[in-house]
């Protein structure tokens, strides 16, 4: 007879874009049982949270909390401000460098304290988040330093356990997340990563073009995308 | 002829009781203007806000965020879960040790993370939070070292320029805050301490015997109680 094996819960950030999906699938595959944590931060792109949910329940998430905060209260940022457009280019090497209108104030930092409270109410001494190395440039809150300097702090915040972060992509380009995710068997026609409103994806803004580039360079058809 | 003098902008968490109503007016005394922001997080001491409100109108902030987020949802507290007890004493002497019941997963964390926000988007350098040495042993998102450890991951997590927390009242005990807060000309009149929902404080709860201590030691009257 074998005791049944209670897994350790970990709460895991899901977008419903590729990268927290490899993540949450990166999390099962280590042994924990993730807690899926989702924002309806009134962005432009609120289909994702569609994504998001699909994406759990194919993985059999067994809790997937979606949470309703007002980021458009402060503005600043083209997705939550109808009055900033989305940066449009043509081509993936188009996209320029630093802080592009997309960036969203504070945005990593109010999720993961979402994410850190929910740890602690759920006993989960890990939260993953998925991060990638080509997000580093842009977004200030997307660097290492700035999740280790985030981890430090939560180790010191909450009554019990000591939460640590995980980004198990910080290191790989889309490409890789693309390959790995194939691996880990992620079903990438359920993810999406536009940041505009329509159902269809634009095709136009960074994240579609840095989606389309990382399936090119790995070699492998979008399953999200309609031939 | 004078030129204008444009006064630097400072976040200021201000929840309607008296500490953050005195870290307040400390901001206003050297010179910055502040941007208040207070939350609606489905606290049973909702009530807290009305005084915010007064507290800010008071002491003329221009801007005054009131923003709402669900912490009830994760459930944890006694302040935000119906389910559980506000813990009542006779006397200040007789609060314990450990973690109170009315600690919040994550609360302070989650403030400042939209403290940081708010200060990216109006151009704040600095965020003001109303902690004190009495706040240390029970919660511990309000000792110094947490503290330390949020200000070295904001001066990472922002498009702008670092952005550092300043907690005026770190060192002091209620009492020292309540002499402090008279200098500066602050009306206690219009702040709350109380944990429960009712219109009148009930004079038992953590809150209402710490504050009660407090202007009983610096020997004045507490403006906020009938006689």
């Amino acid at each position: 007879m074998t005791a049944a094996v209670t897994k350790t819960p970990a709460v895991v950030l899901l977008s419903g874009g590729m990268d927290s999906a490899v993540t949450l699938a990166v999390a099962q595959a280590n042994g924990f049982a993730p807690v899926a944590l989702s924002f309806s931060y009134r962005q432009r792109h609120e289909l994702e949270i569609r994504s998001a949910v699909a994406v759990a329940e194919k993985a059999g998430v067994a809790r997937h909390e979606i949470v309703g905060i007002d980021l458009a209260a402060f503005g600043g940022s083209a997705l939550t401000d109808p009055g900033i457009a989305v940066p449009k280019h043509d081509r993936a090497q188009d996209i320029g460098g630093g802080i592009p209108a997309t960036y969203v104030p504070a945005r990593n930092t109010i999720f993961l304290s979402y994410a850190l409270a929910l740890a602690e109410v759920t006993g989960s001494r890990v939260i993953f988040i998925g991060v990638n190395a080509q997000d580093r440039g842009g977004y200030p809150d997307c660097r290492p330093e700035y999740l280790d300097a985030f981890g430090r702090m939560a180790a010191l915040a909450t009554a019990g356990s000591p939460v640590r972060l995980s980004a198990p992509l910080s290191a790989m380009t889309k490409a890789h997340i693309v390959l790995y995710g194939m691996g880990l068997g992620v079903d990438f026609s359920l993810t999406r990563s536009c940041y505009e409103a329509g159902e269809q994806p634009c095709g136009r803004c960074d994240a579609c073009l840095l989606r389309a580039a990382a399936f090119a360079e790995a070699g492998i058809a979008d399953p999200a995308v309609t031939p």
